[in-house]
């Protein structure tokens, strides 16, 4: 993460003076990682050549009729401030959805409805962090975490995990060693955006067990909970004994592929933590009124709408995979959900390979864009060499995308 | 503010031994003012008692139809995400919109969708400062924005001004006096939130020379910009020798009575600035689409909707402040815009005068809820016999409402 900003806070001279410098914080939050590169997928669509977006987690599939209808007859005349804990039907409508799909009992108390997950995560870090405060997260992770730490002028430490082990935790060791007198909480994301990582029983364990041992808050980011193809995905929810330590962040964008509605939630039965989270709420007054009326709609939709969506993402990622596994010098495992496929390529640098892509490779007319991530890494140098696939296209069109790319490897001067 | 949490940090002991506590910034963040009384109005309407609200912002008028018509024909399938700095449409629409009601000439780079005025402000604040820096900000003023500072780590210095002076500044030495080395930056609400004031050329020169003079940024929350009755609400925005320190911050909420559509704006020519925010908000990905398309529609509404809402609220400025300011022992000024009417009342506490009102008075079977002031301010003690009321019901109520507050005041054991 280079600051995009120079951090030495010398105004330029202007009408006014030397304007005033911004802030630390803010000349050293991240940029977005795929920002530097937009421009060259503008030029090869500009030039006529196809351009095949892997690159966001923007889900191509549709939004449930359910929830678009409730726009059709809102029944409204005024769009009015709600809760700012959330509609309290909505916030019932959910204690339904986590029993059935985490198998556990929350209270309406335990609920907070959030502007996205977004939202969700910046009140859990600014509820349990003071400025100078560390947390502690698994790297690759979600970009966005760093600009939410930048703003509050936290430190993430991050626990690196690496391809090989399909970006499963390292040792109890490793995570305790990172570990201050600075260090609040942890932080990770289950199904994992970037890696599409689920961890298993034995590391959602050893997570709990640290945080107990070392007095730490657990703040489990669920969003991807009903996108698993092997295995399980265990919430943080369903370990009482550290009930009181858990903050869940969730959001709708990708359950119910309704990415621009922007509705989350805070979950904890912490009533300290909720409390404070609470005040930050009412600070900002509440989440959009309209959304939640759609997304109350969502809440009871039945299990084979999950399954449905299931089969897609599950037969992409075996078409990314089956492809990315297959060709030589290159390091990935089979992600168990999400829908994301992170790869270590036989490249000088990832971000170089991308834009030769763009700049100077197609098949047919047609070119892929993939995301670098080094973004997706807080320590320095690493994923330099790694990038992730989003799996948002339909199977065909990612097979032809991942076509591309493997002859694109084939070709790269930069290939080592 | 009182923090509603002991910030003691001492976490009570729970099954998995002491949970640990939450932060400073979080147990110091102000809770709602209006919180503590909530149950008091539950509990008349329990009773069977009317309670005319005049304690939060939330107009009774209706949103346009021109906005809520976009929802019938939506027109997409799926609700993606849109840019970080907002729809492409939509920012182009205020590029208008900004020249037909400020006459400033902006470019497509100055402006930036928020998700309200909330989130404007926060940017604002994250951007010119670091934790522990000061931002100067007249007092009395909207609540939340001490509720911003305290997730940021910040300090908020007020600037008391007083009913005597219908919530004028003060002079300029005495606003020189609280500048110190680690002041970022005055921000200021005009007109008014919770006054009403709307200040006058010369208090606006003031504040801008300054910023200009002390090398300091300006943050101009010009959310009512619309709802003026005297005067002219003069925008920051309007003086280009300053341009580059200039931040504004708006917001649809109240122009076009959509609180709960969560849309605003940051404007700014500072290049670096808008730099520094766009990183913010590309960590939280976008504003809520769906407003977006329904706000687009509102940037075109003739001025004659504007004269209609103004003419409505003028009435009810006048029934309010024509009562309050003929009752004895009351110090309020006409305010020039906005909805809200302040005044000192003759009790020993605003809030207990408020929750007698509710508790135990009523003329024919309804009484009135107010928002007591002392929120408003960051001085401690200070607006404790001050209330807030905010004109959001027709007049005939309104007039009703003040009927039953002037009674209950002659009535009150606490008068002074």
């Amino acid at each position: 993460m280079k600051p995009a900003v120079d951090s030495t806070r010398a105004g330029a001279p202007t009408a006014s003076g030397a304007t005033p410098p911004i802030a630390h914080r803010s000349a050293n939050a991240p940029a977005s990682p795929i920002r530097r590169l937009i421009p060259h997928a503008d030029a090869a669509k500009a030039r006529g050549t196809h351009v095949y977006f892997l690159n966001i987690g923007q889900p191509d599939i549709e939004t449930p009729p359910e929830m678009m209808d409730v726009l059709k007859d809102i029944g409204i005349k005024v769009v009015p401030y709600g809760p700012s804990m959330g509609l309290t039907d909505y916030r019932q409508a959910l204690l339904r959805y986590y029993k059935r799909a985490v198998g556990v009992d929350l209270s309406i108390d335990d609920v907070m409805v959030t502007i996205a997950g977004s939202e969700a995560i910046t009140f859990a870090m600014a509820v349990v962090t003071d400025p100078g405060d560390e947390v502690l997260i698994p790297e690759p992770m979600y970009a966005n975490y760093l600009g939410f730490a930048a703003m509050l002028g936290i430190t993430v430490i991050p626990i690196t995990c690496k391809p090989e082990d399909g970006y499963h935790l390292p040792s109890r060791a490793a995570i305790e060693a990172k570990i201050t007198p600075k260090t609040k909480a942890i932080l990770y994301c289950n199904p994992g955006n970037p890696s599409g990582v689920i961890f298993d029983r034995a590391e959602i364990d050893l997570l709990t067990d640290l945080v107990r041992t070392k007095n730490l808050f657990l703040i489990a980011d669920e969003v991807y909970r009903e996108i698993v193809f092997d295995g399980e995905a265990i919430s943080a929810l369903s370990y009482p004994d550290i009930a009181d330590r858990v903050i869940m962040v969730d959001s709708i964008s990708k359950r119910y592929s309704a990415c621009g509605a922007r509705i989350g939630a805070f979950v904890t039965k912490n009533r300290e933590v909720m409390a404070a989270a609470l005040r930050y709420a009412q600070a900002r007054l509440c989440p959009p009124t309209i959304e939640q009326l759609m997304a109350i709609r969502a809440v009871d939709l039945p299990e084979s709408y999950f399954e449905a969506i299931r089969t897609e993402y599950r037969s992409r990622r075996d078409t990314v995979y089956n492809a990315m596994s297959s060709w030589p010098g290159v390091v990935c495992r089979k992600p168990g959900g999400a829908f994301y496929q992170m790869a270590r390529l036989p490249v000088d640098d990832a971000e170089k390979f991308i834009i030769w892509l763009l700049d100077d490779f197609s098949v047919d007319g047609a070119t892929t864009m993939l995301s670098p991530a080094e973004g997706f890494y807080a320590t320095k140098g690493t994923g330099r060499d790694e990038v992730r696939v989003a799996c948002v296209l339909n199977r065909d069109d990612l097979a032809r995308a991942m076509n591309i790319v493997e002859k694109g490897l084939a070709a790269y001067p930069g290939r080592r």
